[in-house]
């Protein structure tokens, strides 16, 4: 019953496979393997971006924080939202990798709402010289709390940044989630509608450690490899990062497990339901943030489940009080386990 | 025939292993899972040095940056030698984590002399808030030479810095290869040589990508940790890592694939010398610096022979013109192929 | 009739005077001049703080930046209104001289409340070593609305960052006008209230360019001054900088300046409430945001008086549309043009 | 008998009564002066680059840090001079403001021989990401060593750099010095030399403390400004900044002051070589290294003499230990004090 993230599960056999495949004899170092050319091949052809510049990194936080330093000077400013993983969760690594950018947190939830980008981007700027000037626009799809932006919701930002003339970056963690959810292409959740650059993740995904970063424009590629190198996030022995990618994205691998998160997730939302708990936001992919009453999280603790308390602590609090947790169902969950889970609140 | 680098051998089939072991179920992230625990208290025992704090990096490059950024200022200069990895094939990044520190050349070859050493210590801080100001010495070993600094080499360094109050950093690449050269413990080595923090390298010597680093001092681990994550470089499946780590650690699996490059070397070496092949550097780990010429480079590349030509340019040189190439042996290469490469010297 | 800002009225004669007297045939360079003795005791008397580290830089922002990075750890964030000068107008200084920090609005206006304050400080540093550590908090004092806050409001917010065991930044740009205010001593405002390092200005109040930056433990000294040069904020000719705070200081003159100012203030307010005018904020020292009707300030501007339009456009306004004014009182302005600008009111 | 430095001196009298002028009334800040219309537009004229962008800083530090920051990427490495101030007077502040950039000093002397320049600038870059990158060359006129750089020496240098598309950067800190000895103009000495941007001072040579940046090709303007107010370098109150270069360029002071310091130097190189004193360097401009012994140092200390001994130690000389002394003039030296100096030799 292991709930607490989909970075605890382990990597799919596929996956595994090709790791093991890839240590045979020697290989060149430094994305000069020839795994990597496939690699890249298929991602471009995946995004339907034959010109894209795609690199490799090991860490959700390397792609994101290398990604957006490509495409942010260190007196900008970075609109996203507040929860962002870039602000909350990456102990400052954009402002790091952008040697002291800002980041700007357009007010609202964890979608942010185009209003309220555009009023955070005209109120930079107002100073001239005096305040930050204005930097790329951040989306995260599935954002962190689970939900999911439609392909219009994507294009009300996207459109918002061009016309300031701002890049988009997209925190794409679990892109296959969002993918798979809404039943687009790659191409039509990113350059078809106006993101620039994005981190394609493979580790929550099924992956050990690997996640691609997509620059559909490839003038800024050279200054990412250099980017790359310089934060010590170049691996010599790179052939097991493109063996992990390239297990990842044979024959639609990557789908195959977000679709079985998401339906898990789905199948989870639906025994809650039926078992009268409710949402805090209305689960799209495969995480939930349900509020159920303290004696149920005691019982599942007791049993071993493993999850977080999101509102409340379990500690002390009386019998009924409503606590909320975030439930994140991976690739590798099994109905079992869910039901389970469920069992627990009869 | 590949003496190009030691980072593009297969990883060892033993770490391989406890990398599949590890793929079992869910695991606690970021660093706490069980492996880890183990990995520390096998890194300590192996350094005799029960209070260090141990920690898993990917890259070489990334357990260099931080442990330097952990004991270097802005306004400081870290000591080294002109040919050392950090100079010259880090791409800025000790400059980048340190937010912006210099690095000074102490003036020779891959050794640090300890007289060069004083000057060059004793050259900074003569002008007062207007200079860098001192910071740590590195050290490599093995150096980017293949030559093996003797523990009263190390002293001799180490405690010039002890007198300037300085902290030592041990670049230990391949620090296997130097301890099996010198028949020394890892303790004496380091900590009983005087030096406070040591990368330990695992990816060049049998490993997919996994460095150590280790502080004998702990007081900097909590800083250690929040520049691992602003950089990037906590994996959330860190299980990965640790796996990697254990299975190199297990049953001295290091000390022999070291032993098994160095032999290789010293094999190749004996080979090249009865062949009249004359050495840039003496060799003493599992590198060579070896001068022949033209022609026969051209035959071993011809037979798929790959290694750098280290001094001059193979296109265009005569056929008695005398080239340097760079050997390297890492732990998979075999008598074979070893004696398919001298057979080209005939 | 000129309202625009404090920082484009005059220098002060005495200032002016002493320049001129340090103009005088040779002295020693870097602050190592005579009169910087002088200066380093008058504000350590001033402050009654004997122990303190007392330096001068030419700008504002360098006074906050550098004093904010003695305190600051690159993983860290910065507790600040989100109006604050640091946030709004120094183009991301805090977060360069920091190498990379955030800051953290803390929700609400001008002045931060405690509860709010706290709330900031609790909702960082919930996420371990992912999110940015708890920083230090830095209050404005003016604020850039014109309040000040009395010693009971500092001491709030101080006890706050004391319970954490964050330091106190007071940026005192505006410092005499504050101190004037509230009849109170630059001790009781600053380390009696629990502050750790203030940026008193003298800029804005009779000096061409100066401010000092008082650190009441002088622990941080030597790094304060490495940072100063490293940031190229030394002064060769450091004279001109000691000579402006010496002439500054004498005879109370930055405390005259300041009352000057906030009387100037006083006398102003006091006319546009006769004439109906309705204040954003009340003021409190040299500082109002006032509305008034837009045929007003076309009659103002007219007439050639220059001040910034807060809030609204006038371009395109109606006669009668309500648009707010910053109208600021450098110690140089004139009855004679407070009731010359008043005079457009009737 | 002041020889310390030319930062030690005093102001000219024409720079001070421009500073009292503009005290008068309000101003507009931040640059927006009317007094820097015209010294922007006599900058340009005296460089004959009517397209340049110029602004004002207070320190040489300032000057450089901000001037090659806007030509370096952090993953690069400027060349320049092992003895350039940028190296070893600037405590990394190059390093700071370009965001963690790497110095190369190019071995030799304090002018860097054209073959050496080019040697350092093929060593770079041969290792593809693995090295820091190829950034500008920093040429020093004055150099460190009071030599003048003729302008074919000059345009050895830029021709390396514009052959290998690097930038060129002159510090010129004592700018003016260096044109007085050459005799030509300063868009000879700049960019008809091949400079791109240049540190133009004015402090050491009869300011208070101003520096002009100018960049020829103004597409860097903006980005000039932003590094500028980031680094808390702009000054609100601009004008005395303004002022002071307007009074240093009226009726060609500069020029007037550099002569002086030169001819002042001429003047002490004479009575020296008369009697007898040997120098490290030829003195071209308005610095000596000069060799005499440990007695006459000491009477000369005894009597007052301000200066450096650049090398040996005066405590525990012999008396006929012969020590090198740095010997400066500034504007502002007197024959007398010439001669006075100069009488303690006899």
């Amino acid at each position: 019953m292991f709930f607490a993230s989909d970075n605890a599960g382990p990597a799919h056999p596929q996956v595994m496979q090709h790791v093991m495949d890839a240590n045979a004899g020697y290989a060149a170092s430094y994305g000069a393997d020839d795994l990597m050319r496939g690699v890249e091949a298929k991602v471009r052809e995946i995004f339907e971006a034959p010109e894209a510049a795609v690199y490799l990194v090991a860490t959700g936080t390397a792609a994101n924080a290398l990604a957006l330093a490509c495409h942010t000077q260190p007196w900008q400013t970075v609109f996203c939202s507040p929860v962002s993983h870039i602000h909350e969760d990456e102990c400052n690594a954009p402002e790091f990798y952008s040697s002291g950018a800002k980041l700007t947190l357009v007010p609202g939830g964890d979608k942010m709402a185009p209003d309220a980008l555009r009023a955070s981007i005209e109120g930079e700027e107002s100073r001239g010289v005096h305040g930050p000037q204005r930097g790329p626009v951040s989306i995260t799809q599935v954002t962190e709390r689970g939900s999911v932006h439609s392909l219009e919701e994507l294009r009300a930002l996207t459109g918002i940044a061009q016309e300031f003339g701002l890049p988009v970056h997209l925190d794409g963690a679990r892109f296959a989630n969002a993918m798979v959810r809404l039943g687009c292409s790659a191409a039509e959740m990113t350059w078809k509608s106006g993101v620039d650059v994005v981190s394609f993740g493979g580790t929550k995904n099924g992956c050990m450690g690997v996640e691609a970063v997509v620059l559909f424009d490839p003038a800024k590629a050279w200054e990412f490899e250099l980017r790359r190198k310089r934060g010590a996030h170049l691996f010599s022995k790179h052939r097991y990062l493109s063996a992990q990618m390239a297990g990842y994205l044979e024959k639609d691998l990557w789908l195959e497990t977000a679709r079985a998160a998401n339906d898990a997730c789905t199948y989870l939302t639906a025994g809650l339901r039926a078992r009268g708990v409710a949402f805090l936001h209305e689960p799209q992919a495969n995480m939930i943030f349900a509020r159920f009453p303290a004696r149920i999280h005691e019982r599942l603790h007791a049993a071993g489940a493993k999850y977080y308390i999101w509102e409340g602590t379990l500690e002390g609090a009386d019998a009924d009080e409503m606590l909320a947790a975030r439930l994140v169902c991976d690739w590798s969950i099994t109905r079992e386990q869910i039901d389970l889970f469920l069992s627990h609140f009869e």
